[in-house]
This record gives C-alpha cells, structure tokens and sequence, in this order.
C-alpha cells in the first residue's frame, strides 16, 4: 500500500496542501471563520437566499411534514410529492417540459452522459470545464476530446475528426474559477451541423443571468432544440443544496431508465426541495436582487481596473484576479485575511499551472461598503519581495 | 442523436420500464403512495429514524442557526461547525481517527477510489458490490477484477494475478440486494496477504449491526489495520442524508488533498449534519430498535419458511424473495399491492439477468402485527398462470 504521509508532504513543499477551516454561523458576506470574524467574498451563494427567512422556514416546514430523511432512492419509496412538486417548479422555471431532481451536480453531470453514451461515442468539452463534466465523460466510457478554451475552431476541427458514434457537446454555461459565459449561440450551431447533444452546465449562471435568472441559455436566447440538455445545480444561486436536469419527456424518461447515479442513490431530503422550490420563487421574483448584484460588479470592476488590478474579463459574479504562482495566490490570500478580508486562492489542480488566482465572488447580499472595503483591501496588496517593506 | 423513444419502447417490451411513485406524508411504515395508503416494506429507514421528532428537531434548529445552504465547497468557505462536528462524531461512533463526511456514498466511493488508485492499479471487487463501488473503480482508470459472489478461492485467484500496481479490496459489507454480510476476516486475511487495501462499503450495516449500531466491521471484529478504509452512508440505518469515510489520518488527509468528489462540490446544508448527528446519538443509545428489529426479521423468517416462499439466506433487515423473472416480479408486486402491501420489485440491471425478486426490508418502525399482515399477503401469492383462478 501507498506511503500516504510522503504524498502528503510532497504536497505541501509544493505550495498546494489544503487546509479546511472551519465557519460558524450561517453563510453570508459577514461570517466567522476559524473563531474569527471576516467579510467573505468567497461562497456561490450569488443572490444571498442561503440564508433567507422564507428559505429556512420552508427547510424547517418540509422537516414538520415530511420528516427528515427520504428513505430509500426515488425509484424504490423514496420519490415523495416534495420532489415532485420541486421538478414542475423547475421545469416550468426552465422552460422545458420535465426536470429530474439530482442529490448534486456531479452526479447530475455523471448521469446524464453515462445515460446518453458509451464505448465508441464521443464528449466533446471545453478544456476549462468543471471536473464533474470531465469525469461524467470518463465514467461513461465515450472517449474524450477536450478543446482549448472557448476556442469554436478548435471544436470544429475536433468535430471534423469523428467518423461514428454519438456526439455530445459539453460545456459551462458560466466557468467556474474565470466566471466568462460559454459562446452559446456558437455551440448550439456547430452542434445542429454536427447532430451533436449540446449539454449545458449552468451551475453558475442559474439564478443569477437571463429572465427572471433563467440562466445562460435564456441569456443567448436558445431554445430545447438549440440546446437539448441543461444541467444546474440547487447550491449556488438557490442558495440550497442538489441539482437537476431539464430537457424533454424523452431525455427525462430516459434517465429515469439508465442514469446510475439517479437509480443508485438515496433521494434528498424532502426538506431540501421544499426549501429549494421557496428559492426558486424568491429568485424568479426579486428582481432586484440581480440588479444590484449587477450593480455591484460594475462598482467592483471599475475600481479593480483603476487601481491596476490583474482582473481577469468577466461579466459575472465571479471576478477573479490572476495571481499566477500557487505561492502568490496564498501570499495575497493571506494578507487580505489579516486585513479581515477573506478570498480563497485557487490553485491547481483547480486551475492550469501558472493559472493560480484569488476567487473573488459577489453576491446580492454584500452591499458597496463592503465592495469598497474589498478594493481598500486590494489596494494594500504588494507584490512578492515587497511584504517587509523593500 | 441517438433516438430515446425508441430506447424507451424496449425496455417497456422487456418488462424493465421504471416508473415513479409519488409519496405523501412522511416515510414510515404507514405511507400514501399514488394517493394510496399501503403498508411499505421497501425503504432503508432500517431503526425508523427518518421520521424521529428528535431528529426533525435537530434539523429545524441547525436552519435556524446556520441557515438554509453551506453556500460553497469544504475547501472554500462551505465547511461550517455543523460538518465538523458530525465528522468527530462519525469518528468516534466507528473507532477510527478521522472520519471525512461526502454528500453522498456514490460519491463517497468514486472519492476514495480515486484518490488512492490510477491507471495501473486494481480494484478487486464482489460480482455483487453496489453499482457505486463499480462506477468508483472505473471512474478511477484502475483496472477493475470482480470476482464470484463471496467466492474467497477466485479473489485469492485474482490477486495472485496481479503482478504490479496497487490493489484494493472492495466488498459491501452487507449486499444491498440479498442482504447476506460479506466474510469480512477471510478478506481482511486475503488484503493482508497481497499488502492491499481493504475497503468495505458499509451502506446497509450503519446503525443496524454491532455493537452501538457500528456496523459489519464492529460485528466481525475488524481493526482498522485489518480494513483501513470505510465507508458507511448517512441516508439509510441514521435515516437523513449523506456519507462518509472513516479512517487513518493520513488518510482523510489526502483524501481532502485529492478526491474529486469531496473537492469539487458544495457541502451538504448544515441542518442536514445536525440532524444526522441527532440520529446517529440515537442510533447509539437505543439499543431496543436493533433488538426490535431482529425480533421482526426472526419472525418474518419463520413465517416464509412456513409458507414455502422463495426466501433467500439473509441474517439481516433486507429479505429478499427470489422470483427469478422480471414479469414475475412485477406481478407478484402488483398482487400485493392489491392487498395494500408496497414491496418492490428488483430487476436488471440492479439484480443479474434471472434473478429478478421481491426486496422486502424491515425496520424498527414496524410492528409484529404489519409483519404478520405481510405474510399474510405473501401467503395468497400465486405463481404464474393462477392469477384467474385457474
């Protein structure tokens, strides 16, 4: 068996040990971590429902009628009218005929693929994709082809190159760790040319682009036929925890039949998707909660530029700022906590080597001050070799 | 693209269609199903936790003190007290050092996996493991060995074999589909053998055998230096929700360095590691639920070898009856519920070609006279071909 403590020191010579720290209290811009208090700029919960009253109350309701636990998986007794009730919500909120609940968006991803193809098909994925679409395609025995980032050439050329099987498309509706949208209205093109699935993974742009936060896929306007397959999770914008699929009858039939991380697998808590549906009507509802999230974005990216920032280009939420080096990444880190600022770095295998950055996020629930607090805070950042004053 | 109607039309010619239930009210012996009220002996609620006026408490009080959503990832800012402190106790409650909680046990074992073995290593498992030990060694690039169904002599075999690379030995603890419990120190023996890992998925074990409710590792008297790695969910015998690892050190360490699923996913809502961490403090505690439930099974047993019925050899809450066909499955199925009985039909893919059955399991939430009423209803059962009174 393997030496697990030399993996482990190995690991951290090289800058990228992972350290968990622990929070209390409830999620939001001011949170105590490690026994101390900060203003985070860190979690997904991009229009601040995590920890709504309505949401926790609807948690704390579904806990009264339904009790806690689930049970069983959906297709044994476990199926209960919370799901359901929670899939019509986020079908009609999709605009697609059916959705299928999913425990989380890894599994969500991993099913869907492994429903659709097997040896001898074909993913197609963005080099920038989140793990859980890269390993959805491993699981399900189709051969991979991933191309450059965003890059509609290279995705031809690598479409070109297939002689047989099926083809499915797969990419981030928003990237995770750079927070730009996926060219959509592209993909969908090269997809119907090349009668090709187009699969979108919406995690992070669910709740938080398009009408009523329908996400990118209403942003660019595509339709089911344009876009056959979206995936987004529950956790993030909806501020809960799970996620699901959305598509036609027949897709959704169909995972029902062969998705394995659907059949295999206890059902959430009832409490969850009673909690996720309260959610989901604030997120379609609070307009404003995009607007002045939007708001906030443009604040922060106006004073990060002035101020000579290394901000990546992102018209999301997620706003990183590229570090490069592992080690400059938790320097910068490091500094913005001891200023009670807390950033997480984002270091490979995460990202791409050289690609290491601080992840800053915004959500609804920060308000300016605490933007500009942000920007103060970056503004004392000193490069490697400054932080004993030479 | 591949034509999904057609897929769909098969599978209902073949008699594996899979369709939804719609529960009402909360899990419990008691349920409404499709509007109707049965009697289910189907779900994994095995000490009847799921509905615990403690355990919905708990969950209710955790959204209350830490809100709807952990809003992120562990390593990000997602890992909250709640988490940490159901991980101690998970610790504890199985013996081992550190224990590490997933939000699921599909992603569990793809998790462990991956983070231990790669192309070149091998992953020898039960022909009967669950499918997420399976999908865990593919997804790992591992090669993957399964070997006859509790057969000692072919995983000796297997591993005799094996000339390079690393191994793991990955068994159930006890087999969700036949409830038998795996022979846990003759495998231990066998890893000790060949330096493997031995890994046991203890999903249907937790709470129900051992001493405390420890599990199938606890009843065999295993150390974890006899099986350094396991697994055990969080949804079934605690009846809330999750998963989780326990194990060395060194261990849970790399596994936060290094598993996927742990890494790239946002951790569980917080109210649901409270509730957990009730049930769990209950599971301990009441020793009378283990002793009620193995009274159930006892007499249940008794009453099916009266009857004739097809009972397989299990020792534990799972008590399958072998039909053989898929049809024979579902009539039978259909039969009872006719008599208000709900008990699943199990067919392939979940079960081998054949061996179709009926996946009756009890809990601790049944009484002596549901038992009876079921063996009433299994005793009007009639094979094939006398549905019509001939």
């Amino acid at each position: 068996m393997k030496d697990l403590e030399a993996i482990l020191t190995r690991q951290q010579a090289r800058g990228l040990y992972r350290r968990r720290r622990v929070s209390d209290g409830p999620q939001g811009p001011e949170m105590r971590i490690d026994g101390r208090e900060v203003l985070a700029f860190c979690s997904n919960d991009y229009l601040g429902l995590a920890n709504h009253p309505k949401v926790i109350e609807a948690m704390q309701a579904g806990a009264r009628r339904y009790g806690a636990g689930s049970g069983a998986a959906h297709l044994i007794n476990g199926h209960g009218r919370a799901h359901h009730q929670l899939e019509e919500a986020l079908a009609a909120f999709s605009g697609r005929p059916r959705a299928l609940l999913f425990s989380t968006g890894y599994m969500a991803n991993q099913g869907v693929i492994g429903a659709l193809l097997g040896r001898g098909d074909h993913v197609i994925e963005d080099r920038l994709n989140h793990a859980s679409l890269i390993d959805g395609a491993t699981l399900s025995r189709a051969r991979l082809h991933r191309f450059a980032h965003g890059d509609m050439d290279a995705l031809e050329a690598r479409l070109n190159a297939i002689e047989s099987g099926e083809k499915l498309i797969a990419v981030d509706g928003v990237f995770s760790m750079d927070g730009d949208i996926a060219p959509l209205p592209q993909l969908a093109a090269a997809a119907r040319r090349h009668d090709a699935w187009l699969m979108v993974d919406d995690a992070h742009g669910m709740g938080v682009l398009g009408e009523r936060g329908r996400g990118s896929l209403d942003a660019a306007g595509l339709t089911i036929d344009q876009a056959p397959i979206l995936m987004a999770t529950l956790g993030k914008g909806l501020g809960v925890f799970g996620a699901f699929i959305a598509g036609s009858e027949a897709l959704i039939e169909t995972l029902i039949q062969r998705a394995r991380s659907y059949i295999y697998t206890t059902a959430l808590p009832p409490a969850i998707a009673e909690a996720t549906r309260a959610a989901l009507a604030l997120a379609g509802d609070e307009a404003w909660r995009r607007d002045h999230l939007f708001a906030l974005i443009k604040h922060f990216r106006q004073g990060a530029i002035a101020l000579g920032l290394p901000l990546m280009d992102s018209p999301t939420p997620i706003q990183p700022l590229l570090t490069g080096s592992a080690q400059q990444a938790l320097r910068w880190s490091a500094q913005l906590e001891q200023a009670g600022l807390l950033v997480t770095p984002i270091r490979p295998p995460t990202v791409p080597e050289g690609a290491s950055r601080l992840r800053i996020t915004l959500s609804a629930a920060h308000d300016e001050a605490h933007v500009d607090r942000l920007l103060d805070g970056l503004s004392q950042l000193k490069p490697k070799g400054e932080e004993n004053g030479r």
